[in-house]
């Protein structure tokens, strides 16, 4: 049996509401006890019992380890060309997506796999110990399986996203394109996967498209995600609502019907403010969706693309300057939020029973994630009471 | 003789427009050799020379160290507070600088020393090989001189900023403040101060108050700097310029006869986008100002109340994002921009002559400072060639 425990914590941010004060439910000069890699017990330093292990934690804040819902690591090149083209207003013939697949299907297999641990490892040094890895680069039966495969040596979380556009050899049959996602590609894939996810949008695939390719994954018995509602309103996030999907991305361009329905639901909206930064998006409705009862989380959508940032730090800071939660919302809806969009009950808060997921921080308080932007304050991090960093 | 070189950088941003493309002056698969700290030579790989000690950079970019031209690490406290009040608009009856006055006059000479090396090693460890540190929480002969002597065991690049604003003791007579400011406490700062520094602003000091504090400084041969144009428009950048200060800071609401009378001075305009950021401000109109011909800095403004960073790769990624620079420009600008705003001939570009402040990013290209916002993308920092990270 193995005793880990930390004392002294100056706020101890549970992310559990009941367990203290305001929605990161915090506690002061708190103290944590794990056995066997799971927390055992939360209480005040004064009552710190004897452990094998004992971090000394001085009055540092400590949270629980970042939850990244939506990560897309799994590809190859990098398209900072287009990124400063996009900045700059020059025109550029950019294949978007399509730049990817095509480096991504000419990488090996332990090129892909390299590049999700680059940025796995990346992430964990700020703080993120639990990540979600979308396939999407491949578009082919081999290509998707294989990169759900390389997915998996970073995460257990991996989403079958063979629904990331039409290749261009589909161009021009793109329901051919769909009934090869429902058919031999899933069958592929669903063995690597926990979850699906349809990115609808005008370019890429409408809602009965979405439908039929969701239904395939559910009777495989994948769990159901939904890119949506990203660059225009549509009826993505009420699809996603209507399937039960655990999660809807994006929803920067929500109608009051889609909040009331995500209100109404399980499905979390996870937001992605790094997207907006990276594309001079406006950015997602956090405040109404928070303040309609709708359960929001913040992932960093980590693509080469629109968002190549792995920071759930700045995500967090984003949230607060551009989006109008408050720092402890923000903070719960990147820890606690992200749990709940992967529907794990095992992580994202600090409480008896959990995985010991924790984060210290180079400050006396949650609210420096986003009073000191930009600021490397993830000073500690561990997984299941492991210390990794 | 001491011989440092770095061969096989992938791309070499020099900072100097005539050694190559762009505005950052770059050179691809270049080698870099320093003598006794100095820049020697700047050449291409194939022709790097036998030296003392050789670091293969495999590719990676490599940049001027930065240069932050405007900070105030010399204080007591947090307002983090304070901060979270703003960001959720929460009523909260902050006594803003008043708050970090009271907190840095009651802390010891060591405590001060002690946050602004704490400040410059995070710094560092982000790329700023230079810094500049302003005192302006103390507002009295002692705390001001003592200020700016705990800023000295920092930087050589020392400002005097008794004229932060008038101090509550004062509030009732400011010109007593402006008298004080002028006699006395200038005659006990001078001695460790490299400039002086005033804060133009309704609730700060007017345009007339400004000048006279500016002309005393002048006789006592320190170089001028200028707050101004933060808040609101007024007459600060014009006086700025009139007095050949070496810059004039923030410049967020500026009218054309202001970029006007800064494009034919000397004078730098040094943009502080953290601070937009950390106060929800709108944003200095830096891409108006380059077109004009102005020289641009871009500084952290590092401080407790409105932006409290210190990453200039944030900086970067803000003037990029929000101010509508190119990420070259930006750099420029965060590097070379920096070193004209010190009136500094020996930073802020690599070429020869030049002390060896460098610094290598876990990164192909410059561009990835603003594309990939919020990673520690900083692998390396030599300054006059040693390495400190």
């Amino acid at each position: 049996m193995s005793v880990v425990g930390w004392t002294r914590i100056g706020e101890l941010c549970t992310a559990d509401p009941a367990a203290g004060e305001g929605p990161l439910g915090i506690l002061r000069d708190a103290a944590v006890v794990a056995v066997d890699g799971r927390v055992a017990w939360v209480g005040p330093s004064s009552d710190f019992p004897d452990v094998d292990v004992a971090h000394d934690m001085a009055g540092a804040a400590m949270l629980p380890g970042f939850v990244d819902a939506h990560m897309h690591p799994v590809f190859a090149g990098d398209r900072a060309v287009e990124f400063d083209s996009r900045m700059t207003g020059t025109p550029y013939s950019a294949g978007g997506i399509r730049t990817t697949v095509a480096a991504t299907r000419a990488a090996s297999d332990e090129a892909l796999a390299a590049n999700a641990a680059r940025l796995a490892a990346e992430a964990l040094r700020q703080g993120t110990t639990t990540l979600e890895a979308k396939s999407g680069y491949g578009l082919t039966v081999h290509d998707e399986a294989r990169s759900l495969i390389a997915a998996r040596t970073v995460t257990d979380e991996t989403t079958f996203l063979g629904a990331h556009v039409v290749p261009a050899e589909f161009a021009d049959r793109p329901d051919d394109y769909v009934d090869l996602v429902c058919g031999e590609m899933l069958d592929a894939c669903a063995p690597h996967a926990r979850w699906a996810d349809v990115f609808i949008e005008r370019g890429a695939f409408d809602v009965d498209q979405a439908r039929r390719m969701l239904e395939a994954a559910e009777t495989k018995g994948l769990g159901l995600r939904v890119h949506a509602n990203q660059l225009t309103q549509g009826d993505g996030v009420q699809l996603a609502v209507e399937m039960g999907a655990a999660s809807v991305d994006h929803c920067t361009h929500l109608s009051d019907d889609d909040i009331e329905a995500l209100a109404g639901s399980r499905t979390v909206a996870t937001l992605v403010p790094g997207a907006e930064f990276s594309t001079r998006s406006t950015y997602a409705p956090a405040r109404r969706l928070w303040d309609a009862g709708v359960t929001v989380a913040i992932a960093s959508d980590c693509n080469p693309g629109s968002s190549y940032t792995t920071s759930m730090p700045l995500m967090v800071a984003l949230a607060v300057r551009e989006m109008g939660l408050s720092p402890a919302e923000a903070v719960w809806a990147a820890t606690a939020g992200g749990g709940m969009s992967l529907r794990r009950d095992d992580i994202g808060v600090i409480a008896p029973g959990r995985r010991a997921d924790l984060i210290s921080l180079d400050a006396p308080s949650h609210v420096h994630l986003a009073y000191r932007p930009g600021v490397p304050l993830v000073s500690g991090v561990w997984r299941a009471a492991d210390r990794l960093v």
